[in-house]
């Protein structure tokens, strides 16, 4: 290792500076037999069966935030996108772009969030890759993870299977992700503490998925928040979703930030949210299985598919409804 | 679309104009079903057995260059990762780390090469990602790929299964893709043009698997170049390779080039070469099966595995022998 700590463009040559930063920063915290094998490709068993894949990159700044880091949202995010397939998550790959003059140490403490979540996640890290780029050629680091995971058996979840008479259910409090970076970013506060809700929700999913296998579709409301997704749901299935705003789970502390600051809970993004269409005589399982989960305990019915004409309404609490816009672009750039 | 033609922040933030370009700007060149439903993660039927999964980042600059671009080069790497470890290539991932401002009109060509590429590579896009990062927060274009495979039936290639009495070929000559980006970066001209040898190998690999079903190992020589790669499979077979300094495959041009510069080719990146490593008496058999093939028709023995120690020896031309040291780090960074 260089004495200075901090990683050189050598890190990133093919040569024996990456090999050891890789060996002796890396690699010891994410082992199993299949990273430490060191290939060129990582040689994975996923049993029999269809197969969901998906890939992120992780761009956020800033990269440590109340409630986790780049590593532990790097793993979550992914893990996410398998589990509302209706996947069991089974490998990850790993790659960082990195800029010259990057702490170790950082890199360290990613890592070690990393493998932390990955534990958590039941998955294993099988495949990685590292590059650096000169000073000022990117911003700190970049984390890409792809996902492997098994289709768990008789679930058929899709954004286009929404069903009129479909309950929707989300599994806590939205918009904490987007306005714990926001407050860390812009050194703002709110008196109460508002962290991310950066968390791996496969053990949950397969819990409501083994209560209720007929759920229709699963979504993570991530960039374009609650907003965003219920947009996605709603084009992809054609029909009219509505949600009530008084069920709506949104902490006190969120509420008066999104005041303060003029934005609409339902367009920032989550971390740790799952939202779940399934009929609607068995809402009640679901909210169950999401209840009896650590990462459900506020779960709530939030509304229901009351139609065939694709959009989403909003019902307010003095009864009106209002149309909800899919947002144009994020709020915030760089919220993962 | 916006009017101006470049990306903006927006494009990255999960809204309707994310929505649009991914739609109308990438999509479209790389539609196939699995991709077209856009679902979170995609779920791909990859049929029975062990699979292979790897990823690569790809931040080459420039990202335009003779020979190829980073959208072929991102396929093209990861096909590679892919065969060297005796997988067939099933399908892709594709990330997008973008910078804001950056041009559509040369996003469309790269996607257009990613198509291209893919389809010669008989590969698939089966799920994606797009970042955007504020000006100054990236450089142009980073794009990351991770790759699902098929074990070939019947092959254990693995960097450590090189054997004493295995001979060691390559496909044709070395160093040319690490000479153009640095041609193109630096402006430099050498009378005789250098191209990136950039190219999907997945075919060529499967006809060698074919007719030496009991390869050894098999390496791409990318980042370190050709002595990289050699020590890679020399350290972890623990194995003496010995490479004839007369039979390595190399242009004029290339050794011109590299005389001019100070560089020892056998450092320089590949992007379209394998190394192969198999028992001495079906050395003949394999040669004959790349020469066969449009990417090895300069194939060529070029050593073997000579003993037991865990080095990489170069027999002179005059006969003598000197040890060929791993790189330290890449002569050059953002190579690939």
């Amino acid at each position: 290792m260089n004495k200075s700590g901090n990683i050189l463009l050598a890190h990133g040559g093919g040569g024996r500076l990456m090999h050891e930063l890789i060996r002796d920063v890396i690699v010891p915290r994410l082992s199993n037999p299949v990273l430490d094998s060191l290939e060129d490709a990582a040689v994975i068993d996923v049993g029999r069966g269809p197969l969901a894949f998906t890939t992120d990159s992780y761009v956020v700044k800033p990269i440590f935030f109340r409630g986790g880091n780049i590593g532990r949202l790097s793993v979550c995010g992914t893990v996410n996108d398998l589990a509302v397939q209706g996947a069991r998550p089974v490998a990850l790959s790993l790659a960082f772009i990195i800029e010259e003059g990057f702490e170790i140490a950082k890199l360290e403490k990613i890592v070690a969030s990393i493998a932390e979540a990955a534990e958590e996640a039941g998955v294993y890290i099988a495949t990685g890759d590292l590059k650096v780029v000169e000073n000022g050629g990117a911003d700190g680091i970049f984390i890409n993870t792809a996902g492997i995971g098994r289709v768990i058996e008789g679930t058929r979840v899709s954004s286009s299977n929404a069903r009129q008479g479909d309950a929707v259910l989300i599994n806590g409090p939205i918009a904490e992700h987007g306005l714990a970076i926001m407050c860390e970013r812009e050194g703002v506060e709110f008196g109460t503490e508002i962290g991310s809700d950066c968390a791996p929700l496969a053990g949950m999913v397969g819990e409501i998925l083994r209560a209720v296998p007929d759920v229709h579709c699963m979504k993570d409301p991530t960039r374009g928040g609650l907003a965003g997704a219920l947009h996605e749901i709603a084009e992809k299935s054609r029909v009219t979703i509505e949600v009530h705003e008084s069920d709506l789970p949104l902490t006190d502390a969120t509420r008066s930030a999104c005041d303060l600051l003029g934005l609409d809970p339902l367009s920032v993004a989550n971390e740790g949210k799952v939202i779940v269409v399934c009929p609607g005589n068995r809402a009640q399982k679901a909210l169950d299985a999401m209840k009896n989960h650590r990462y459900g305990r506020e779960a709530r019915i939030i509304g229901e598919v009351s139609g065939s004409r694709a959009e989403v309404l909003l019902r307010t609490a003095v009864g009106g409804l209002r149309i909800i816009d899919m947002p144009y672009g994020e709020l915030l750039p760089r919220i993962c």
